[in-house]
């Protein structure tokens, strides 16, 4: 009994995510719509002590399995805790990261292939997002928009690594259409953030909010 | 490229699985017989931060499928980092609690299906056990064997979560009768003790250990 908006945010490290979603935040608050903002891996009392084992570095004997595995089962908490009683209410939820991410992330990258995006589907049920916003940003100038500081566990992986990750979600959104919006994310924030507002606008007057 | 000797033990709450594990111990230090000892959850430092989040009183709004994944994320881990070295390096393991116990807990006890065995198939690969000793109990007999203090989240669910629990194994059991050692935990722990060991003592001799 699914009535809400479901949005996510995805794209590769550097794409700006962060500043964008910020961007929204203000303009729900100003539109005074109730949006609910949450992240992942995390979102959940549960699933921000998985956050903590999965991105400490100190975790470097962590398997690539054991990784995509820990990220589902945040994601099922994130789904049965949070999202999905929003949504039954009607809400909107609007999500930093979330199954796209691990199929990029763990399926391509990892080159876990398939069995991630079983697994994941496992963990969400009928829970798919609506909506998925996808900031397009090339590996290389994702990269140098890192800084050296500050890198959790996975930003600090190889070129290679972030080449799979960009390919898979090129992908991902191919195989999808209808539930991706491709943003190209190299361009400068306000640009970035004029278009992703004006298909904000769009996808609430269609639904109705 | 396996060469070793994987056993588990399994068998519900109350079925005297850790004084048996202790017989084993003995009997392996008796006979020189070098043998990795493990458990799940845990066996690994990461493991034990996961064990610690499945097993905390306090985390009661986990929902199912969490804990289903987070086993597998622990045990994929556990395989990976230390079972399936010693196992290539032609050594023997064995494991108090392994993938029954996920069928059977949370498969069947938390009524989750056949997901729990397709995400564990995914978790430990080709490192299944080469013999699964299942101590048998009523979930009656077992009940009333566990104390009332220190139970954790798991020992706390009602009789009919432990009757599914119990169906489960046997289930399990039927289907790989190859793999399975079928133990009466009803009788007093020294003829059990006797049972178990004569069977090691065969199964030993057969892999030529």
């Amino acid at each position: 009994m699914r009535r809400g908006l479901f949005i996510t945010v995805e794209g590769p490290d550097g794409s700006g995510k962060s500043t964008q979603i910020e961007y929204l935040r203000n303009f729900f608050s100003e539109r005074n719509t109730e949006c609910l903002f949450t992240r992942e891996p995390g979102g959940t009392a549960i699933g921000e002590k998985l956050r903590d084992i999965i991105l400490d570095r100190n975790n470097r004997e962590m398997c690539d399995m054991t990784e995509a595995l820990l990220y589902a089962a945040s994601r099922a908490q994130h789904v049965n805790q949070l999202i999905r009683p929003v949504l039954e209410a009607g809400g909107i939820v609007i999500c930093d990261r979330f199954i796209d991410s691990s199929i990029a992330y763990q399926g391509y990258g990892r080159s876990l292939g398939d069995s991630v995006r079983l697994i994941n589907e496992l963990a969400v049920g009928d829970c798919m997002p609506d909506v998925t916003f996808l900031l397009e940003l090339s590996p290389k100038e994702g990269k140098s928009r890192i800084e050296e500081n500050g890198q959790d566990r996975l930003e600090q992986e190889k070129i290679e690594f972030h080449n799979r990750v960009f390919e898979g979600y090129e992908k991902i959104a191919d195989l999808y259409p209808e539930r991706f919006v491709r943003i190209d994310a190299g361009r400068d924030r306000m640009t970035v953030k004029k278009d992703i507002l004006e298909h904000m606008e769009h996808i609430l007057r269609d639904r109705g909010f």
